[in-house]
């Protein structure tokens, strides 16, 4: 007996969510087609309405609620600093460090050709563009310590070594609250050549 | 910085979705907006015409295609047995086994007064007007080896009593391929007790 074909294609499209896989898939499936029609509908319409919604700053990439981008207000913002980071998502994390205020450049993912990422080009030409035009000093290339990070990273190190700006990344080192028996080794080694002096 | 009020509404719909909790949440909702508008189109017409597309029998609470319930088909099932379980889901994970040709009872839940759910009272009604119309020799209690499951199957026990009917429930023993080293005492105490004989 199998799943009446609307129900497949429920199970399909929730699949695409990120790792969702067949099993999670049919248990949303069999769980959503139980809730009331109104909360259907709300999902529905918010659904449909998204790209209405949600705007994007053409500047940094970033979301945007008003008119004007408040990541890119330079009377709010250090505007001689940039951070740059694979996902809007990054931004709201770094933004809930309260430790940063300069100014954010979205890439839009990473290198990743083996699951035939590519870097979104217009992304990259539009950095070049604006450490141009801004008066930067320094650029945080915010990625994630992964390869397909490091290889960014790299990339962008080649990329922006035509402009007289300083490149840093994010510090390697133990995670706050861990313990040196759960550490790897790479990540302790780095902790260890990065350490702080008192 | 907040996330905007669109995308915390989108975050707490995916909330409700079973074992999703506030970061899943969030991850799928960063995700689903950068879906193409026809993905998204698709995905809030096929939400908004769940009720219209999905079907349940009103005798046995599955799911069905046609209008006469296949599972409940007196010319294509035995109907002196009966299987009794907590979801639709459960309907298809028995079918798939291919070793059930009897009818089914789903109940739409089991009793879990810790979480607020009781039973749906509806369909224990009609579990006992199917058990007296129908010619039923033996119920199946297929619901889940938990806590939950052992309590409304005590409570159907002592409903369907009052009939004269074979009532069981599924074996309790080792899952196939599974290993005596990682198997719990409760499991290996029932497999020991309700062993099979050469």
């Amino acid at each position: 007996m199998r799943y009446p074909e609307y129900l497949l294609k429920l199970i399909s499209l929730f699949r695409k969510l990120p790792g969702v896989g067949s099993k999670t898939a049919e248990r949303f499936a069999f769980h959503i087609i139980s809730w009331p029609q109104e909360k259907l509908e709300e999902f529905s319409y918010m659904l449909s309405e998204i790209k209405e919604k949600i705007y994007y700053c053409d500047a940094c990439g970033a979301l945007k609620e008003q008119d004007v981008c408040g990541l890119c207000n330079p009377s709010a913002r250090n505007t001689e600093i940039l951070c740059v980071v694979a996902s809007i998502k990054d931004v709201f994390s770094i933004e809930q460090t309260k430790h940063y205020q300069g100014l954010y450049h979205v890439l839009g993912g990473v290198f990743s050709p083996l699951e035939g990422k590519f870097l979104n080009e217009e992304r990259i030409d539009k950095l070049k563009k604006r450490v141009s035009s801004l008066n930067i000093k320094e650029i945080i290339i915010a990625l994630d310590a992964t390869l397909e990070g490091d290889a960014t990273a790299l990339f962008l190190k080649k990329e922006l070594s035509l402009f007289s700006v300083k490149l840093s990344r994010l510090a390697l080192g133990l995670p706050m609250g861990s313990s040196l028996d759960f550490i790897d080794e790479g990540t302790l080694a780095r902790a260890l050549s990065g350490r702080g002096h008192y």
